[in-house]
C-alpha cells in the first residue's frame, strides 16, 4: 500500500485493490489471526456529519485489530462550533491518534484535510465527492459472489446524484466488467462519468427498464431513488415502482443474481427477497469490518516500517 | 444460561437468576479474575433512547471483561433518521458486535428486534416493557442485603406505571416473599399485575400508608411519583409528602430496613438518609456492573460453546 | 502526588508540578514504556458541557496508559435532565469507573464534586474557575521550548476574562518568571487576580501594546479576544488588530520567541506563522496527552498503593 492517505477509489490501482481484497479475505479466514495486530493503535474519528454503518464498522474494525478509537463527537459539540478552521482542527487531532478516519460534508475536504496532517488519513464520505472505503466493500462483496473477472453488473436506481455508484463504476474498469445502468430518464448516469467511464475503455450500456437484461446479470447493484429528486410526489410515485425488485421477479427470471444495496433501503427491495439467496447486503454491510480491517492493517503496517 | 436473547426477565427461571447472581458475586469477590474473561468481545450498543447508568454500566461490564463496545451513537444520528426499519438496523449491526444490547421506546421492539439476529440480544428497556437487567441488578442488591428467602419487602411508590416495579413484583415470586405495597389509591397496582402476581401464588398486600407496617420490612424499595401524573399540582403536593422518607422516620420505625431505589431520584428519600447504613441505593446502581458483567459473561461463554 | 483530587493548579506545590512534568517528559521520550502502565483501569467521563481537546486527549491519555474510557455522553440525555443532583450523579458514575474526569459550567462545581466520591476527580473545566491540566500542559510546552527558570514570558489578549490566563500566570509565580500583560485596557487583568499575583511576589508588568516589549520575550502566549466582550463590532475591530500577530512581525522583532495558543484560534495568529518555528501551539496541544497521561499514572498508582 503505497499511499499516505486514501482519498479516492480513483487513486487505486487493480494491484492496490487486490491487495486490499486479498488480506480482507485472509481476515475472514482466519480473524483470530489478526486480533492482535495493532495493539494500543488509536484511530481518530471525526465525523462532521452523522453516519451509522461507516462510524461503527471502522470502530469494529480497529478494535478488532487491537486497537481503539478517539472520537470527536457530534460537530456541534466540537471547536468548529467556535469558529475553527478544519485545517487547524485536524491538525490538533492528529496528535491524539495515529491515524485518522474523517467524514465531512464539503467535496474536497477529505483531500485538502490530508494536506495538513502527517498521520495516514481515510476519506469516509466527502460530500458528493468519494468515499473510497465503501467502493472497496462494495468490490470485495462482488468478488466473493461472483468475481470480478468476466462481470456482468447492472446498476439501478438513482444514478446521477449516487457518489456510490460513480465510484464503483470507475472501479470496475479495472477489472473488465460488462456494466449495465438502469435508471429512469431524469437520473441517467451524468456525461462527465459516462465520459470518464468511456476514457477508461468500459464496456457500458444504459436502460431504463431493468426486465430485458435482468437475465444476463451476475450481480444487481440497487440504490435508492430519493423522494426529493422529484418535482412532486405524483411523479415520484409514478417512476419509483419501476425499480423495485422482490423475491418473485428474481425467481423467475435470474436464480443465479447476487443482489447488493449500500444501505440503508427503504422499499426498492421488497423484504421477501431477504430470506433468499439473493440477497447478499446485510453481507455487503459486514463486509465492511473485514475490508476497513484489511485497509487499516496496510496503512499502519506501512506507518511503523 | 440456556436463552439466546434476554428480553425479560419472565424467562428467568428461579435457577437461571440465581446463575446470574452467583456469578455475579464471584466477580464481587474477584474481580482481577474476570479482567481476561473475553478479551476482544464486541458488544454493541443500540440506544433508540437517552440513558445515562444504564448504557454506561453495560459500557464498563463489557469492558472490565476485557472487552469493548461499539455504539450506534444518538439516534437522531443513526440511519433510522432515513427510514430505515428497525430489523434493517439490528441485522446490519450484528456484523459489528458478538451480542447486542438495545433500548427501544416501543413494548415489544426487543423482541422483534431478536428474531432478526444470530447474535445474543439483551433488551435494556422498552418502552412500558421490560427491563430485565435492572431486575436482576435489584435482586442481586436484596440478596446481598437481607437475602431472597423469607424475605418481607415494601414497594412504595408509583405502582401504576413502574416498570421496575412489575417486574421485580414477579420476579419475587421465585422466592417466595411477602410483599407489600405502599401507594395512593390513584396509583395502585394494575389490576393485570395483581392478578399475574395472585396466579404465581405471590403473598401480597396494599396499602396507602407506610407506617403501620414499616417495623415489619426487611427492605424497602422507593420509587418517584411523577408530577406528570396529577391532574394538578396541588393534587400531587397533597400526595407526594406521604411518600417521602428521611433518616428519622427510619431511626425511630425500624433501625434494620435496607433502602432501595431504582434511581434517579428526587425528593422521594431525603438526602440525610444517604449517610445511614439504611441507603444502599447507590450500591445497587454499582452492582449494575458485576451483574451485567455475570449476564455478558454467562451469554458470550455460551456462544462460543 | 499526595493529592486525592485535581480541581486547582493553585492546589499544586512547584514540586507537584515538576513531578507531572518530569512524568510527561519521561513518557514522550519512552512512550512503549507506559502502553501498560494501567491495563483494565476506567476513566469516567462527565462532560456536562461540549469539549473537543480535553474530551479526546483525556481519551487519548488513559487509553494510551492501557485503560479505557466510561463516557456519560451528552448532558441532554443523562439523568441530570430528569431532575437529578450532581451529587447523585457522581456518586453513581464512581461506581463505573477507577476515576473521573470532570467538566461543568457552574463554578465550584468540580470541589462539591469531589467531596462525594472516593475515587480520584480530575477537573476539566468548571465554568469560569480552574481548568488545572490546561494549566499543566502549558507549562510543560513552557518547559520544553525556553525553560522555566528565568523566563520572560508576554501573555496577550483577553486578560479579563481568560481563565487559562489567570491560572498560568499564577502557577508561573513557583517559577520566578517576569510576566508581561499585554491587552486593550478593557480587557486587563482583573484587580483580584493581579492582586493576587502580588501577593505571591509574581514580577509582573502591564502593556497596551505587544511591539515595545517583544524583543525581550522568550515566550509569547496569545489568547482570543472575543467578540461578545465589545458593545459593537466597529469597537471590536478597532481593538481585534492590534493583538493580532503574523510571521513578519515575528521574523522581524525577536527571532526566538516560542509562540503558544490555548486553541482554538480564530485569526489571532495568522496562518503564516503555522510554518516557522515560532509556532509550538499544535505542539501545545498534541502535549495534552503526555501531561495528562502523566497526571492519570500518578494518581492511578497512588490509588493502588
Amino acid at each position: 500500500m503505497p499511499h499516505d492517505h486514501i482519498i479516492s477509489a480513483k487513486q487505486l490501482s487493480r494491484a492496490d485493490i487486490e491487495e486490499v481484497l486479498d488480506r480482507a479475505a485472509e481476515i475472514d479466514d482466519n480473524p483470530a489471526a489478526f486480533t492482535q495486530r495493532h495493539p494500543g493503535a488509536l484511530l481518530g474519528l471525526l465525523f462532521f456529519e452523522p453516519s451509522t454503518r461507516t462510524k461503527m464498522s471502522f470502530t469494529a474494525a480497529i478494535k478488532r485489530l487491537g486497537g481503539d478509537v478517539v472520537d470527536m463527537g457530534p460537530v456541534e459539540y466540537s471547536s468548529v462550533e467556535k469558529g475553527e478552521s478544519l485545517a487547524d482542527t485536524v491538525r490538533v487531532v492528529e496528535g491524539y491518534a495515529d491515524a485518522l478516519v474523517m467524514r465531512h460534508p464539503s467535496e474536497g475536504s477529505a483531500k485538502m484535510a490530508s494536506e495538513f496532517v502527517d498521520v495516514p488519513l481515510i476519506n469516509a464520505g466527502d460530500g458528493a465527492g468519494q468515499h473510497p472505503t465503501q467502493t472497496l466493500l462494495d468490490l470485495y462483496t462482488i468478488r466473493e459472489n461472483a468475481g470480478l473477472d468476466d462481470l456482468t453488473i447492472g446498476i439501478m436506481g438513482d444514478l446521477k446524484y449516487g457518489r456510490t455508484v460513480h465510484s464503483l463504476a470507475h472501479a470496475l474498469t479495472n477489472f473488465d466488467a460488462t456494466q449495465h445502468f438502469i435508471s429512469p430518464e431524469s437520473l441517467k448516469l451524468p456525461r462527465s462519468v459516462r465520459y470518464d467511464l468511456h476514457e477508461e475503455g468500459a464496456t457500458i450500456r444504459e436502460h431504463t427498464e431493468l426486465e430485458p437484461i435482468l437475465s444476463s446479470l451476475d450481480v444487481l447493484y440497487v440504490t435508492r431513488i430519493q423522494k426529493e429528486r422529484f418535482p412532486d410526489e405524483s411523479e415520484y410515485r409514478a417512476v419509483a415502482g419501476e425499480y423495485q425488485i422482490d423475491a418473485q421477479t428474481l425467481e423467475e427470471v435470474n436464480d443465479d443474481v447476487t443482489v447488493l444495496h449500500p444501505l440503508p433501503r427503504v422499499d426498492e427491495i421488497d423484504h421477501d427477497v431477504d430470506a433468499t439467496e439473493h440477497a447478499q447486503f446485510f453481507e455487503q454491510a459486514h463486509n465492511g469490518v473485514p475490508v476497513r480491517m484489511a485497509l487499516l492493517d496496510l496503512m499502519l503496517e506501512g506507518e511503523s516500517a
